[in-house]
């Protein structure tokens, strides 16, 4: 059996990874850009609030005029009318004047803060008592101070939330310039393995390595395209390369780079035009063999066979790699959100390997506890019953019961 | 001005929330099945694996001829054939035999463990020494040890992950059976209020609402469907709400339920048949101008017009809700990942409302903070320019800096 010619570290891998270029970008509408990743600095067209709005139901003041007031000494002013919403107001405040105002509602001119309608009475005909002084600039939203002309509100590279889309609609931008998806061509290889519509005949698996790295592939914010199966033969494997390559962003492959006799992936692969291999071999557990190669210039991912480690390797590279490529910054490690638990059971760790721990969280009343999952780490029914992994780093011997670690959650 | 007439806690808006039933179900193809949420308990249809298969390259062995085995003292094995993929085994083990077998490969008779091929070396023609003792069912997955004919693999109500969908494909499950997507019909009110794609004349703004709901929406797992801006006008109110009514599984107004004499909603909403408002302002802040009610059994949620108040609440109350819909619990408060952080500098609240103070978390090596963002609560930029909210509760005054908080990442 021949060896691995290229074992790399995590670092080594996520090097080379790095100097692969993003893709291009593509403007799409508003309402379409929400989770998408922005690709430039998007300065505000004008100002936000173009003019002075108030924030709250009440009084447009001039806060001098409110100075010292309280409930034993209210300010009295005259009520010189109403600011109607969708207006411009008609209305102009003079001293000891003010107007009624919607949240919402322009100021009128001669105003500069607002009463809240609760710290005001009626007092009599056209007139009210404030009960509480406002400094200027109170319960008002300025001109531009939301977004003024030329500021950036959203910088490059930010995976859009809703109150991006929120803010971007307020300056009236349709269109929104993102990065384009990643494609991703994802091809489970294997003599042994059939599509999950047919019965495996004795011997055989159904195929699931397509369809697990297509999903994340997908909850990475990539798009996939599962191809057909592939037999363990070189010819075949290379026309599926060759297919792959011209239409894809990045290729999965799955199933080969170990170190059986069968195994032709990396020679297939080696064997392209201006092809380079990174890694062949990740010291890593699980998810040792595994291959990282370029083909003229196009990232492919040898993941191995078996689902358990096809699918660690994928969160653990392949997901960050899918958002480093879509425009976000290369994380290194599993992509997911991080939160520090205590580890219940000791865990030990061959040292010059980074190890992929999976864990349970569970809630102590607060103190989050990280308990990692019982049984064979070849079974897949533990990363089901997982919420996230803990990494066990690669000069590490193990992690003692009581340490807080952090859990990167699925 | 009308007063709010049925303020309610948080707690009392998640309890008659909770009261609204479930969405239907449907059956959807496997790799579309991705991020749904399971509608039963879903039970694997047969054996995975169906026989003993290896998780490694090396071996097959009868685990007791390996007792006793060093480097010093290895064991000695004939190797009685190979295992090829995709076939039954052909050959079987006898008693200090061996055969080749790679990752995944099936068991061959006789056989009860593997050893892993860096633990053995050739002895000459068709023999191998084991340096390492493996005991039964070492590097082995037994007959249904990842699931058993039966046994529930997922539970109904969780949102599928990649690993899920590769576990369903193991056992060949092409379709699951998953809650539908809740719809949300988002609509717009205001006189004020023009499209995202007219240039707003003086005293006019922007939707921004349709947008950011929308996104939300569709964040949490929901279908939304963005209706034409309707102005403050009664019957014109009445009859988009009776057409989204007629549609969708949540209206989701926002504009009214203020205290403004403009303000018809929950006059329109309370007027329909079979209205039951739950609560017309909710002890929160931002967002107490807030009406929560059921039109004919139907969610109506009637959001502030001012769109940090509107996105709030919809953070805090509609996105659990939608994914209560969906088939997830109701989660009280907004939903987000929680992480601790140290509040950086104290905050205050108001007794008898809860508050939601925006934060941007920074990372001191290790050490997460959470710094609120400064800037009026008015303004959107604030929302964009944090990571997630911090919750004072209702009963608290404030929070002392250099507390550990929850953070809800958006």
């Amino acid at each position: 059996m021949p060896e691995f010619f290229k074992v790399a570290t995590p670092e080594q891998v996520f090097e080379a990874l790095s100097r692969f270029g993003r893709l291009g970008v593509e403007t799409v509408p508003l309402d379409e850009a929400l989770s998408r990743v922005s690709s430039t600095d998007i300065a505000a067209p004008e100002d936000l609030p173009p003019l002075p709005r108030s924030t709250m139901d009440g009084y447009a003041v001039r806060a001098a005029d409110t100075f010292g007031a309280s409930d034993s000494i209210p300010a009295f002013l005259d009520v010189a009318g109403a600011v109607a919403m969708g207006q411009v107001p008609g209305v102009s405040i003079a001293r000891n004047q003010a107007a009624a105002i919607p949240t919402g509602g322009f100021l009128p001119r001669g105003a500069d803060a607002v009463v809240m309608v609760e710290y005001t009475n009626p007092a009599g005909e056209g007139a009210i008592e404030v009960s509480r002084p406002v400094t200027a600039g109170e319960n008002v939203l300025d001109r531009a101070e939301d977004a003024a002309l030329g500021e950036i509100v959203i910088p490059s590279g930010k995976r859009l939330l809703p109150q991006d889309i929120g803010l971007l609609a307020g300056l009236g931008m349709t269109e929104v310039l993102v990065y384009r998806r990643p494609r991703a061509a994802v091809i489970s290889t294997g003599d042994e393995i059939v599509p999950v519509t047919d019965a495996p005949p004795p011997g055989r698996i159904r195929d699931i390595n397509s369809h697990s790295i297509a999903a994340l592939v997908r909850t990475s914010g990539g798009e996939a395209e599962m191809f057909a199966i592939v037999p363990d033969d070189p010819a075949l494997l290379r026309t599926a390369l060759e297919l792959a390559l011209a239409s894809a962003d990045v290729v999965v492959l799955s199933g080969g780079s170990s170190v059986g006799e069968r195994d032709h992936m990396v020679s297939v692969v080696a064997s392209l035009p201006c092809a380079v291999v990174h890694a062949h071999g990740i010291a890593i557990s699980p998810g040792k063999p595994t291959l990282i190669a370029a083909v003229g210039g196009r990232p492919v991912f040898g993941l191995p066979g078996h689902p358990v480690s096809a699918l660690v390797v994928a969160q653990v590279f392949l997901a960050p790699f899918i958002r480093y490529l879509g425009g976000e910054e290369l994380k290194h490690g599993p992509a997911g959100t991080r939160v520090r638990a205590a580890l219940t059971t000791s865990v030990r760790s061959a040292q010059g390997r980074e190890e992929y721990v999976r864990v349970k969280i569970e809630d102590n009343r607060g103190r989050l506890c990280a308990r990692p999952v019982f049984g064979k780490s070849g079974m897949l029914s533990t990363l089901v019953k997982a919420d996230g992994f803990v990494v066990v780093p690669i000069h590490v011997e193990g992690i003692p019961a009581g340490e807080m670690v952090d859990v990167i959650l699925f």
